[in-house]
């Protein structure tokens, strides 16, 4: 299958940043084979079998979002607002996910994020090997981990089951074109040392990436400063947990000690900067780590955390939090923040020579966002509109590993709407405990 | 004209807040004439010239835009990142502005507001009259003040001409349905106290808002300091400025006790949070402003400012932000996040007992959200989903004064393509000089 995208002004996000304003780009089955300016392109549109008109639209690599939570879809919009929202209402509640209903959020999620440009995702969740499936069913390019956590959860009837899941789950996913397999320990506070021992291990012998929640909770903070008196982060380094594999999650109260273990030992970060800041918790030293030269990508947290999965929202953000807390309006210029939204991400999922650019011999997982919409004028600073003014509605193509999966704003194989009465189907049970929640005693 | 808005979930923002869960509305002219569930309705379809199925959608006041400069789309994406940008790109490329290109700019803005569901703003530019007349040919219901400033303008050859140009201005529009003007001085530290002074005397003259940009700069706070051992508030207090009628923009570098003197005076404040951290200029204490009863309202500033016109960017922006500085995620819950962007900036905007609230009698001013897009899914709790991950692409449809401005996500009586291309045109020599700042020596 050969396709051709014409008439599209490209931001590679390669090393030299590279644009073409009046470009193309050929894909050979999965992958970017050509990219040039119109005035030199030399084929004609019948050796192609699929031909899309960019009409000056921006094309960007697949944006990747590096940490979010695919089956909590049912939560979202529950309890925004309370404290200790995760043991009041996200615990509780997760008692009464099924197999059916965390599949059904994580095929409406990975569609929420195709529609949104995100080609690439780092799930923590339950039924992992189920949501794998799901991916391929709805062509998502992701990582997919399988939690492990003290208690008995939606999917084990012990605690840390999650080690016996992946056990037969890891082996089973090695070497797939979409899915990678992954396991994920919640965080430091919730696992025992041998849990988080046994999920290391079991990391290392498979060679898959560990994810991990870390420095996110105050209370973890004083947990390990008074148990060891320790950092977190320290913690997981002398019980020889980290390395080049873990992408840990939010990262919002480290040290600049901290900072140079994860250096050392090569640990990536996701950084989840809406969920963090709208949870109250509070903005992780973002130009620290990067000045450190940890790598790090964005994150939208799950969809009850963030209330989007879109990273669109997430740039925004970076770019007036980390400017407000700099106190520098030059910090983070859009470019930079798209940086950290593609190759960034790419970097910390452990994939960048695969992904995070459009450069030839890469997988072709692009974005066209479309200018014609009235947010999107005028366009002087291509970067500036991307981060600054876009939204998730001006993403107009999507292709994942060379397939597009969004046309036209619209799914390309799947409905939205079928997704949607599925989901809801599935939330029946769900919502019944909800109403138990809510009302008061 | 009587209509019909069925199947909607409406949050009438009310005082109490209250809610209509599966309501209809109607609207006799200009004025909301009915609320009530729909197992209520009584009439038939045909008994109303026009009906909208909301198919369950959000029906919400109108949004308001408490502070803009319309003018300023051409601007958009230029130079964002660049320290004291005001001066290096914005006041040099502001001489370029035509009231040809300033009108079609603000047509587009009114427009992107209108999409975005903001159905009245308060906007300071320059060819105040011309865009006034713009605002009754887009439908939009606005406050319109000429700004007044120390240099020779885009509109004025002398320096503090928006005074002599505003003797004309203001007596013209007094009294109109939609357009009421005003007068607009710049900022404190940019105009002398004679202009202040004649600025304030004319807006009481007229009894028309005064709006102005207070507490803003960092230069602005060092500049009142030095001269004059006060804060610029306190300044503008001494010399008989403040009062019901004036809207203070931004007012991020306040004390308590220029919160007591805003309080006093009755003064009003239009909260620019988005424009605010992108500039890394810094947070205004909302909370506080809120406690001491100071009425606050929400604005996007300017197009070039804050890269949208859309409040649903603010709201969000206000949640992730304040949350934050509090350091408590139950801060701003979502409702009081709602109300700032609607009843707040009505009382900002002195129009409490028109607009900002569903309630019989008041001015049909209303935003029908769709809850059908991915994002919109699932609805617990509606003030979540609007503010936490709703954007202006939900929009559906917008009613001003009583008439349908947008429709099915599109404009009505005008093509978004057709203002575009205006815009494009009249924006020719303004991007040669572009260029040539752009290009360096």
């Amino acid at each position: 299958m050969r396709q051709l995208i014409k008439n599209v002004y490209i931001l590679t996000m390669d090393q030299d940043v590279t644009v073409y304003p009046t470009g193309y780009l050929i894909i050979e089955k999965d992958r970017i084979a050509e990219i040039g300016q119109m005035s030199e392109l030399v084929y004609q549109a019948e050796a192609f079998e699929e031909v899309t008109d960019g009409e000056g639209g921006l094309l960007i690599p697949g944006l990747i979002n590096t940490h979010t939570h695919l089956g909590m879809i049912p939560f979202r919009s529950l309890g925004d607002d309370v404290p200790d929202r995760l043991r009041r209402f996200l615990f509780p509640l997760e008692k009464f996910m099924t197999q059916e209903l965390a599949v059904a959020s994580g095929k409406y999620a990975m569609a929420e994020m195709q529609l949104a440009g995100v080609t690439t995702f780092f799930d923590m969740y339950y039924f992992a090997d189920d949501l794998a499936a799901a991916a391929v069913t709805m062509k998502s390019r992701g990582i997919i981990a399988e939690t492990v956590i003290d208690f008995p959860t939606c999917d084990s009837q012990t605690a840390h089951g999650g080690i016996d899941y992946s056990q037969n789950y890891l082996p089973k996913w090695l070497n797939h074109e979409l899915v990678t397999p992954g396991i994920a320990p919640h965080a430091p506070n919730t696992n025992s040392e041998e849990a988080l021992i046994a999920a290391s291990q079991l990391a290392r012998q498979y060679n898959v990436p560990l994810m991990i929640h870390l420095a996110e909770m105050d209370y973890e903070i004083s947990y390990f400063a008074e148990k060891y008196d320790l950092t977190p982060v320290a913690y997981l380094e002398k019980i020889g947990f980290l390395g080049e594999h873990v992408v840990a999650a939010h990262c919002i109260f480290i040290s600049e000690a901290d900072i140079q273990i994860l250096k050392r030992t090569g640990t990536k970060v996701a950084h989840c900067l809406g969920a963090n800041t709208k949870s109250a918790k509070g903005v992780a030293p973002l130009k620290a780590l990067l000045a450190a030269g940890v790598p790090v990508g964005l994150g939208t947290d799950g969809p009850s955390s963030g209330n989007t999965l879109d990273l669109f929202c997430q740039m925004k953000l970076v770019g007036n939090m980390h400017k407000t807390v700099l106190k520098n309006r030059s910090a983070f210029p859009a470019v930079e923040i798209l940086q950290l939204a593609t190759n960034g991400g790419a970097e910390v999922l452990g994939m960048k020579e695969q992904i995070g650019s459009i450069e030839v011999g890469k997988k072709a997982d692009l974005v066209l966002i479309e200018t014609q919409s009235v947010n999107m004028f005028p366009l002087h600073d291509p970067y500036s509109v991307v981060v600054y003014s876009a939204n998730s509605s001006n993403v107009e193509t999507v292709w994942i590993n060379g397939a597009v999966v969004v046309k036209h704003k619209e799914l390309v194989g799947h409905k939205l709407k079928g997704l949607q009465q599925n989901l809801a189907t599935e939330m029946t049970e769900f919502n019944q405990e909800v109403a138990k929640i809510m009302t008061p005693d």
